[in-house]
């Protein structure tokens, strides 16, 4: 019948380009690595932004004991709105207003994980054609999210000789009329820097001048090093309107439990009811957080703060002991971090002519030693690796060990001076 | 200086397209509605879908201690594979699998609730400007989803006369190239409805001849009422790949736990990998359901069949008050529900010509009796009103007697005739 030339005559399921457009640099990286390690030594994985995969950093009792009495309670089971109880708002609220930057209730979106936060966020500010500024090297998400929306990506540089500023002339001249965020990570994954207060009020500086948004990737914040403090951009300006993003994943060490939140700053109304009415039409897709979570969220967010002073000593201490190690090893540089849970380390790759690259590095430092660190490649910033700090201090000292090994055996003074010869 | 030109001189942040276009159809109505109650009587609601709102349906005991050992074992904190713990994905593998529709841990993709997978499901499928068939009365989070993406909704029509099957002449005639996908729901929000065997095996023909695949909602499989049976559609068709989607909100009554899964069904090999790598990769954008609640998948699975069942019988009494006591409402025509937790109730407006139509209704039922029904506008169904049978059993009867109250004050004699007179 003639009706039947509109419709399929075969079967012809492909996913949609929105799916095939979801690229996770990280799996496109590692999933084309020979990942074999060596048989007769412990695989040591040093790659995993999980703080959880080895033990040693439990969350606190507290926090686990705040969760059961919430389903004890029977009180959260139920859907709850899909910006999160108003109960739970304002516990976020209370926890992270100051007087720089005040916080109510209304000004907290509850999400699932940071990771839909940053997914509210840009879905929110951006449309497809647009443009955002994203940190290089810095945390994939913000790539595979903006890419599948039909948003293009600037990356601006961070600076490795600077502790990982940012290369402010490189951010200022990617800004064009159609550039509708500006993302910040800080403290940074990968880099584990922090920025100073007069890094970020300059970076709030350019942000001002051209008018751009700012999305605060605050997920580490409060994870810094005794002696270095990390304000929240939203303290440091009144004019920029800031969506921070952040979490439960890093500081209370329970990433799995996926509770992230938006803390809108908005003291300019330039973001107005219009952004604030989008972001909640935008919680309704799916809804978000998980019930019992949120209902506990008050009683986790007050565990005590020898718990956070405990994880914090732990990192930086292993920080330490990776950095010491690491720093006297030919052809290595490593930077060493002042907050989150990792370390970047330069790969001089002009002394490992065995090596086409970070990543080939890499995977060799596996076969040989089975010890595994991400390629920054994965990162956008090839010739370094990054190196997460979490795991047991024995394990960090065994695995910076064969670290050395491995480059010790395939260093060589300079290939461009042996090539002179 | 001349770059400035192209960049922004002052503030301007509007929403994007995807928040201004992510329309909830309930909201739209409900917030335009005065919802007054008499201060004579206390409010009932019968309007959300929520069935732990009034306290007498619990979860089952199981089910809170299968979530507590998961927190204790300190086994779940960590990150989860972005489709879920292998394990868990077996557990409803186990659970769902049969000889007709057998499943295997990798057929299942674990998400934020049955909303993430429906919205997986439906990423997957279309591209913006592709459309999907989506049941009228339906459930509007389909709309709101594929709008929001670009995609467009053609309606395919229930006859209430028929119990709510599908108009399949209606349902075929929709069907052109773009069809990305069918949508069905079974059992039916917002009718309570059941489909048959057969009813579903020429469902499956329709989507079979013009090979268009099937999203199957089965949110509330397993949730009918005794006498009446719900084979999965994937239990009735080889050749018609399906996604069938569900979670633990409804028949474990914890919808605030946001625990959902993808069941892909595709024994003719039609989705092939593409399809599943395609939602592995949709899966990454944000992550899933929470690690505890997925450590725990395997016990709540196995709450007793005690549990099930009464709420099952519960659910199937209050649809017999309710439908009992409306039969002989004048003016108005419940139809008996098989399953889910809803009953529809049609209006013969002709017989109420105090109001214009469904919202006008049920606004004023709130204002004169403080009953709350939701007019089915909200399902793009004029002229009637859903009914959610979770109610306490006292409530449901005193409900009723205040819409027989309300309907015969309102009620006059065809108001066609009069107008003869
Ligand atoms: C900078 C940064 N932002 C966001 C996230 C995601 O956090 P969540 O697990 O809460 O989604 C991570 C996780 O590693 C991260 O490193
Ligand atoms: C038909 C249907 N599908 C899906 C859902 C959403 O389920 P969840 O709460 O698991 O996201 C609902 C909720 O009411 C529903 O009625």
């Amino acid at each position: 019948p003639a009706k039947a030339k509109s419709r399929r005559q075969r079967w012809e399921v492909k996913p949609s380009d929105m799916a095939n457009n979801t690229l996770n640099p990280i799996r496109a990286i590692v999933d084309g690595m020979k990942l074999t390690p060596n048989p007769d030594k412990p695989m040591i994985a040093l790659s995993i932004g999980d703080p959880t995969v080895f033990g040693n950093l439990p969350t606190d009792e507290t926090v686990r004991q705040a969760l059961k009495d919430a389903i004890d309670s029977e009180k959260y089971n139920g859907y709850a709105p899909s910006v999160g109880y108003l109960k739970s708002r304002q516990a976020v609220a209370n926890f992270y207003s100051c007087p720089e930057a005040p916080l109510e209730a209304e000004d907290v979106i509850l999400t699932s994980g940071c990771s839909q936060a940053i997914d509210l966020a840009i879905s929110v500010l951006c449309n497809p054609g647009d443009n955002i500024l994203v940190p290089c090297p810095g945390f994939s998400l913000y790539k595979t999210l903006a890419v599948s929306l039909g948003i293009e990506v600037k990356l601006y540089n961070l600076l490795p000789e600077k502790s990982w500023e940012a290369d402010l002339q490189h951010m200022e001249s990617l800004i064009d009329e159609r550039t509708s965020c500006l993302i910040v990570t800080n403290p940074s994954n990968p880099c584990g820097s922090v920025f100073s207060k007069e890094h970020l009020q300059k970076i709030l500086n350019v942000a001002s001048r051209h008018c751009v948004p700012i999305l605060a990737d605050e997920i580490y914040t409060d994870l810094v090093f005794p002696g270095c403090t990390s304000p929240s951009m939203a303290s440091l300006s009144s004019s920029v309107p800031i969506l921070s993003c952040g979490g439960l994943a890093k500081r209370w060490l329970v990433p799995g439990w996926r509770m992230g939140w938006i803390l809108i700053h908005d003291r300019n109304n330039i973001f107005g009811s219009e952004i604030r009415q989008g972001l909640v039409k935008l919680s309704q897709r799916i809804l978000g957080a998980c019930s019992v979570v949120q209902g506990a969220l008050e009683g986790i967010l007050n565990a005590p703060q020898s718990f956070y002073n405990n994880t914090i000593s732990f990192l930086k201490s292993n920080s330490q002991i990776c950095f010491n190690e690491l720093s006297t090893v030919p052809g290595l540089t490593p930077i060493m971090p002042s907050g989150a849970m990792y370390l970047m380390v330069g790969i001089d790759m002009g002394h490992f002519p065995d090596f086409k690259n970070d990543v080939d590095f890499t995977e060799a430092l596996v076969t040989e030693q089975s010890v595994f660190c991400l390629p920054a490649s994965a990162f956008e910033f090839p010739n370094y690796f990054r190196i997460v700090v979490t795991v047991p201090e024995h394990l960090m000292v065994e695995a910076c060990g064969r670290i050395r090994e491995f480059c010790q055996r395939h260093y060589r003074p300079r290939s461009s001076d042996s090539s002179d010869i």
